[in-house]
């Protein structure tokens, strides 16, 4: 584990590291937020899954979730959305490829090599983290923004008792049905839709549901409304009688000023669940 | 005045607009966050300049400010560091040039035909956002980072009855004894450094003071400890008996992590001079 830099803030520090990944065969950076309390002990961890072109990087600097984390005493974790470098494969469409993992194994050349982010994020760095910093394992919860909240809430469905709650923001909620989404996991996963559905929320959603709370915050303004397809998850919350809220926020985009407005309401709801 | 963007953020409007200068003879850009109360009426406003390198926008999505903001009602308002474009001289080095107007008017070739930054942020940016924007002239305060800080406190030191409060975060205290000064002082103002003074804000603390409160904060571990010059100002406001507060921070850089860190207690300064 590299320590590629560490500011002081919030009482506690944001660190920022790198680590050699079996998963994707890349070196993957990511940023962490511990709170003062992990000097004294372990803390809860919110896990924060990023979008399309980000990096671990935007959402620690412009999320503004570092201030919440604090008064809660959790951890904060915003890996990278896929591996990156010259030698992984990439494409000149923003959202396939590099920064644009989606969350998930993919098994089709040339992609399969290294796009492997759901092994990344639900095995090798919480393998890592709990390693190497003082992260407690029975206490985590995750969100995420856009292709980041996908990925927050199909791996909190895939993984029943290891998070205690989700939330998204603006999550893209039924790839199957999208262009963020076919156009991917065609060239990821390959043409047999069926191994798509794993990766699907709003499928997810309709057949296993999660036990545990789940908030989700969408902008009516978003510019992306068409292909995060909120109606489609909505609906399957309310059919399933899931547990959790579902706020349409009214005037709010798809940019981080709509994240930053609701973030501290979304710490506290995941506090609130970890007891935090 | 032309919009940039808008982007509904914590119930106002995140605004970025440009309009062309006559000050610097170019197109400048600037932030304004307006709060849910400039829908109805005249609202205060907080003026941040920004430091070395940065643009209107670095503040605007890393500082953490609009939330503080909206909660008390106030406008915030992130100018330009600096003209920009291919027809404004520039210089190699980061600190001179585009991205660093020090907030002074050049009076050296050949800066002296666009770098007039004083009297694009003291005069002709103020008349201009007091005549598009439901904001109260009456009721300002400054603010700013590192070289903006230096612009905040000089410029709330040379116009008396302006500014309710100032603060600043890891300003550059003493220029005319720092590289960060004699430099681009030498440059923008020529050999003669009675022309400094005015740009200096430990010689201004010493000569005249500041009529209302001040608040600044300081890391103790910012890696330009030597060129802001904190014992300086400390020093002069001490000696002075200014009011105010000069606070060393334990363990914080020069980062916007120590930035939005103390963003929250720096508005609620602001605001409570501002009577917000």
């Amino acid at each position: 584990m590299k320590t590629i830099s560490e500011n002081r803030a919030f009482g506690g520090v944001q660190g920022v590291y790198s680590h050699a990944s079996a998963a994707t065969g890349t070196e993957m950076t990511f940023g962490l937020f511990l709170p003062a309390e992990a000097e004294e002990g372990l803390v809860p961890v919110l896990w924060y899954l990023s979008g399309l072109t980000c990096t671990h990087e935007n959402a620690m600097v412009k999320a503004g979730a570092q201030r919440w984390a604090a008064e809660v005493g959790i951890a904060l974790v915003f890996p990278d959305t896929s591996p990156r470098g010259e030698d992984v494969p990439n494409d000149a469409a923003y959202d396939l490829g590099q920064g644009a993992g989606f969350y998930v194994n993919a098994t089709q050349s040339p992609w399969d090599k290294n796009f492997r982010m759901w092994d990344y994020v639900t095995e090798e760095l919480p393998r890592e983290l709990f390693k190497a910093f003082p992260i407690a394992e029975a206490a985590q919860a995750i969100t995420g923004h856009s292709m980041g909240g996908h990925g927050a809430l199909t791996i909190a469905m895939s993984f029943p008792g290891r998070f205690r709650s989700v939330s998204a923001f603006a999550p893209i909620c039924n790839p199957t049905a999208s262009d963020w989404g076919r156009k991917q996991f065609g060239a990821y996963l390959g043409p047999d839709e069926a191994a798509w559905a794993a990766h699907d929320t709003t499928l997810l959603m309709k057949k296993r549901g999660f036990d545990g709370p789940i908030l989700i915050d969408q902008g009516t303004s978003d510019q992306f409304l068409d292909l995060l397809k909120p109606e489609a998850l909505a609906g399957a919350m309310a059919e399933r009688r899931q547990g959790g809220s579902f706020r349409m926020q009214k005037g709010y985009d798809h940019s981080y000023f709509f994240v930053s407005t609701f973030m501290e309401e979304h710490v506290a709801f995941h506090a609130g669940a970890l007891n935090a």
